[in-house]
């Protein structure tokens, strides 16, 4: 686990004057990687920092980085992260301990500023890394129990982190629009059709990037895990639940997950979550860990106290001017397995993780009816209708919803940090080719 | 599908002399193409004729190709052919035009034929194309029945193609050792145990290559998904099933199939197996394939023709000096679906396939005992061992046990081809790495 330093020290403030409001995602202490576009121009790696991006490479060029850090800064000039994160820790912690000294630093002269800052506003946020494997989890327990056939978590749930490999071509940067996929599934009176999919959902995910990967029949124990995880993001599972029940049997969900997946585009860093560490989640007595996935520091601190929110914004409310209501508000606290667990399982038979995978903790949902954390258990499967402030009903997505996740760390003590937003707004399908291909 | 032409003509000879040999598998009317290297140096695309490789960069450096043949070629001179699997059809089909001109032509001069040819005992054989994405089918109705708790296929299986994600990092190509690797499962007494996987198989299915993708959001319809499929391969689906046993549900098999997967080296293209297309598996009265899975073409000749064979080589028959012991003798004509309707309905929800991701069939069990096409069904889940000739029993696969898969597919008129071998060895497992780790 990444030790606490001077980068999480509160008392540091920027010079950049909207990193030291109260309510930004984007202090000193955060220093979260992306990748970005400026005008129609090529993909740069950048630094969020208050409601600015520090361009990695127009830093290098100005001189701002030193020794292993300026290596560091160097290997992410490229369009992806995956060369920085292929470093692993150390070289990572030198270059954010360089870009925490320049940002709290002395301000620079008004050029150098200029040069190597630019609004977040005038940038397009792209992915943060060529996503070659997305591997999702299954690792709250209310989330499983609730939407479980026999209203039981499976067997093997508090055993292993029950996980499937899904789609890692149709993982999107937020804000990527989101289609409503066809699909086959029983309609309600038990004929099978092939439509556009009525029983969209959402599912508010936690995404962590791996940094350095392992061989082939090299598995990571679980000791060394966290040296293998680069950061965090937040993920959004677009599901189709009518195409769900139909196909997954015996094989898992294939098409109701793959047409969009999408995540926030800054990458919060493990250890910029390092003052945010919790115990992993506890568990009843005589349920210990499997030996292969228990580790002293992993239970003292493989868990993060992170709040999640998850919101809505409907065609409607946003003609009548409305805030976006919040359907969930949650935490990282209700995640069964840590990240680290996720990953050295995920080797345990020898598979290989390359840098840039991304890993999602399944749908963070906990006890309470508020946490919640996708429609199908919001409204019992479409069964029982959310009624949302703007008088509207929804069993599901409709077109023109917007889904805007967000997360907070906060810690006495410690300046608060949060991840952005992962935005996605549901488009009416589109007609289907065969129409004309045929 | 792929037309019949002058490339397909039985009367066609070569002049490397083991193409001509009645039981190559590599005639000149196969010309499969694969990537090799010779002498520890860099990966260089190829193409088998008889017991030879033509090495594609040679013979462009000797001028054997021009205009759209030469032009392909080109894009296969990187270390994979992922160049060449997204043109299509139209300039794969000049290069396989060209290459069967020159290799069915007159003999070239001696220098000429020194330079592009090496002998492929020479080579060390590769992977064909940088993986992305493996996307696992169930296809087979007999090996679905079999293994169903219920002894009937799913609901859905005949409504349309059933699969799931698999792990593109781990496929590696023929001739890659099987480490035996660990995992989670109940032991016959009902304990949960962490070891070596003792149920450990193999499944014999038939791989795709997908050629030219498509855009997220762009589904491509069952009449132009032949055009998307560039060609295809042996496919060993090696699985451990305690594993799977233990941690399938509800999202599928995830650590029981990605230690490794293994597939032959030589992409047998669309193009080569024209003369041995046949209809679509045959459906009961009254069950169609959903519209968005049904065209006329796909239906008369979306099946292929092609026999499957599975061997086993023990330690102790190795000793003895044994021939290999055939398992399995089956046909992709038991596969109920087209390799066309299975892209095609994975991309009807608007998924992004890409050049190079590979497909798997599902093992390809019939309905007869012999064409059993993995353990499990061989020895009903261990319960009924296998005997083999050398006195040995097997439940499940022992270390040292070599699997070897081929495949042939022979037509009246026509030259039959080969899929040259998939082979695989089990060696022990290595030790837990926790236990000098933690």
């Amino acid at each position: 686990m990444t030790a606490l330093n001077e980068t999480h020290d509160g008392s540091l403030s920027s010079w950049v004057e909207a990193a030291n409001r109260r309510d930004t995602d984007f202090p000193v202490q955060n220093l979260p990687f992306g990748i970005f576009r400026r005008d129609g121009g090529g993909a740069r790696a950048g630094v969020a920092i208050g409601d600015q991006i520090l361009d990695l490479g127009a830093a290098l060029e100005a001189g701002i980085f030193a020794g292993p850090a300026e290596a560091a800064a160097r290997t992410a000039a490229g369009p992806t992260l995956n060369g920085l994160m292929a470093l692993g820790n150390v070289p990572c912690s030198a270059l954010r301990a360089a870009l925490s000294d320049f940002l709290s630093g002395a301000a620079p002269a008004a050029a150098t500023a200029e040069a190597v800052l630019l609004p977040m506003a005038e940038a397009t946020l792209e992915l943060p890394a060529a996503i070659g494997s997305f591997t999702d989890f299954l690792c709250a327990y209310h989330h499983t129990r609730r939407l479980s056939p026999t209203g039981e978590a499976p067997p093997a749930f508090k055993s292993l982190p029950i996980a499937y490999h899904s789609r890692a071509t149709s993982v999107r940067p937020s804000a990527t629009d989101v289609i409503r996929p066809h699909g086959q599934f029983l309609d309600p009176d038990g004929e099978l059709r092939f439509a556009p999919e009525a029983a969209l959902d959402f599912e508010l995910e936690l995404g962590a990037f791996i940094g350095p990967g392992n061989d082939l029949g090299q598995p990571i124990p679980i000791a060394a895990a966290a040296d293998h995880l680069f950061g965090f993001c937040l993920l959004n599972d677009w599901s189709s639940r009518g195409v769900q029940r139909w196909e997954s049997q015996p094989l898992g969900p294939f098409l109701a997950k793959s047409f969009l997946t999408s995540i926030s585009p800054w990458v919060v860093t493990a250890e910029a979550m390092a003052p945010f560490r919790a115990p992993a989640h506890a568990r009843d007595a005589g349920d210990a860990p499997p030996p292969h996935l228990s580790a002293a520091a992993d239970q003292a601190g493989g868990g993060m106290d992170l709040a999640l929110e998850a919101y809505v914004l409907s065609e409607k409310m946003r003609g009548e001017g409305r805030a976006p209501e919040r359907l969930t508000a949650t935490t990282f606290l209700n995640c069964y397995w840590t990240f680290a667990q996720m990953l050295s399982h995920h080797t345990s038979n020898g598979c290989n993780l390359q840098p840039g995978d991304l890993l999602g903790s399944g749908t963070l949902s906990g006890p309470d009816d508020a946490s919640r954390a996708c429609l199908a258990e919001l409204t019992k499967r479409g069964s029982e209708p959310l009624v949302l402030e703007s008088g509207e009903s929804r069993p599901w997505l409709e077109d023109g919803d917007e889904i805007i996740f967000r997360a907070r760390a906060e810690r006495q003590g410690f300046v608060a940090i949060g991840f952005g937003e992962c935005r996605g707004r549901v488009r009416p399908a589109v007609p289907w080719p065969a129409a004309a291909g045929l």
